[in-house]
């Protein structure tokens, strides 16, 4: 086949500090065994990905052109990324597109004109490449919009509930729910028959989640939440968490509440109750520290928790199960919804990116990189 | 047997958040079944046991009277402990003594007029109850005082190296590695062959340890703390911590080290590093907040640590190896030292109490109720 010339965007941090965002031309390798190359239709900005674009680098005082953002990153930062200094990383762990060539291997060839999803990275490109034993095929009635977020969110939702199955609980609460993925969570539970507390920060998101039929929402703003949340944690007796935000307290007012419900009645015991209470930190949309005032007894686990590793932990079965069970309701359960679409140009001008890096809940971008 | 008449230390907490620390009189209760009675020769407190006789309290600011404490326990606190409002507790988790009195058990009658340590609470007392299956016996040629420390501490630092192994980690990390708690870890992890890093707040703590030939004790007072505990931690590869200070920024320092240490030279991942890094806080000599700064990837275990569930979980196979290596080494491997002998009347004076609530490492008393 002939040369394919791309462009990809591309975040480069370099030793003194400078974050470099831009759009990058360059050459699309040729595929090799089970390779495909995609031509990106869709692929949606999550906030994982906003850690490699962006990090905690000073977006609203960047220095905008077009097809380039230049950013000053914070000294902590910049050592911590050590790293990454001087190289040009590509962007974009998912997205859909139609697969324009492929390597010799018979996976591969299977796909050729087809339209699919995958988890390459690198996706905020007009090409990627993926391995064909990752890619899911989305079938006609599938756009690459709808089949663009099929793995992250899909999967961690549906990870979360194998979690927690994995360490006994029987019930959970979710923080920043009102979330594509905190939606998608609402409707895996219904389904699945396991109570879930969503923790939601509006009145707003208390309605967008009550709309789609979740029981218990409590509302963090609300001066009664901490009283809320308790009803809700005695009433589903959830025992871990899943939270998004990381930093502050929420974590362990979550652990508090537990251990106030579940000691509720018992004799004191200046150890506090032996009831298991988990929570797992998945996110950082606060980047600030996590405290933890430690008033739930001994018993505790307080722990990162990241999509890679526990599908390791989970096995091959466990993961193969729920892939199916994505593509069969990628419009139904796993459906996302976007706030905007936006070419690889307009994803570096000022009002997308100061907009999209606010990492609001339910404002989501999709990039249309050859849209 | 006639009926025996003893005085035991009691704390109470009144809802107006008044605390009461004293010496009440009380009828030992006849034993029954396998229960013995001890006429207790000597108790340790342990930091366990002042979180229960003290608490947060204000025992500087408090009124002291001969055999009584009046202080007043902050606001949070009361209501924190609800359960044990206007209840007068016994106090002391472990210590050692003779059997006075024994129920009909076999067990219990072939204690009768043995010298034994037991971990029954109520230790602060002329006499107290324990069950004769939970005592050792501790044979001529040891004395109370050293068999009053034969549980806390012993199993607790036997059960961090069981720990260990239960979650497949191969070396540790130890704060305030100083205490007598630490000084048995130190012996127990060189007899064993399990690389160990202590962490210790002075030079004189350094001095301590290196005297009983730990190899890796580093000082968290130094500026060089952080790039001396890389060294330390790149040294043994220890991914898992043990921590009895709780507050502050420590446990996230001691993760934050374990990642660099484990990342270094791999390719940048804006994930962090896959490997697994597990901190334990099992103690709270600072009641401040726990503060994780999270720069540490995302596969990272927070977790507190309680020695009497994880008995449980160890099971009673461990359990039993555990005690018969306490006793076969109290006096080596478990010994440990006090800085002060006092009467259960001495241990409510300013002097004694304002002392020992310091919690400060190498400084623990010995109430001898009968000495």
């Amino acid at each position: 086949m002939t040369q394919l010339h791309g462009q990809q965007l591309v975040s480069k941090l370099d030793a003194d500090g400078t974050l470099t965002v831009e759009l990058a031309g360059f050459d699309v390798p040729a595929p090799t065994g089970t390779q495909v190359v995609i031509r990106v239709e869709a692929a949606p900005i999550n906030p994982s990905d906003l850690g490699l674009l962006f990090g905690p680098a000073d977006i609203e005082g960047a220095t905008f052109t077009p097809g380039k953002i230049v950013a000053r990153m914070p000294e902590p930062a910049v050592r911590a990324m050590q790293a990454r200094h001087g190289m040009a990383m590509p962007v974009g762990n998912e997205g859909a597109g139609t697969v324009v060539a492929a390597g010799e291997a018979p996976e591969a060839q299977a796909l050729m004109g087809k339209r699919v999803t995958c988890f390459p990275g690198g996706m905020y490109a007009t090409h990627a490449v993926a391995d064909a034993r990752m890619c899911m095929e989305l079938g006609d009635e599938i756009s690459a919009e709808q089949g663009a977020s099929a793995f992250v969110n899909p999967l961690t939702a549906l990870s979360f509930t194998e979690t927690m199955r994995y360490h006994g609980h029987k019930a959970l609460v979710h923080t920043a729910a009102a979330s594509n993925l905190g939606q998608m969570l609402v409707k895996i539970c219904q389904a699945d028959g396991i109570p879930l507390v969503n923790i939601v920060r509006s009145e707003a998101q208390v309605a967008i989640l009550k709309g789609i039929g979740a029981e218990h929402v409590v509302d963090s703003s609300k001066d009664s939440f901490l009283a809320d949340l308790a009803i809700a944690i005695d009433a589903t007796k959830a025992t871990m968490a899943f939270d998004a935000i990381g930093g502050g307290k929420l974590v362990s007012q979550i652990l508090t509440v537990m251990e106030q419900v579940s000691n509720s009645g018992a004799a004191y015991s200046r150890y506090g109750s032996n009831a298991p209470k988990h929570a797992f930190v998945y996110g950082a949309l606060d980047l600030s520290p996590t405290v933890l005032t430690r008033n739930f007894g001994f018993v505790w686990d307080v722990s990162g928790w990241l999509l890679t590793p526990w599908l390791g932990k989970l096995g091959a079965e466990i993961a193969a199960k729920m892939r199916s069970r994505v593509l069969a309701e990628l419009t139904t359960t796993f459906a996302s919804s976007y706030k905007a679409h936006v070419t690889l140009e307009q994803a570096l001008t000022r009002e997308a990116a100061t907009d999209y890096n606010a990492r609001r809940t339910g404002e989501k971008y999709l990039i249309t990189p050859n849209g």
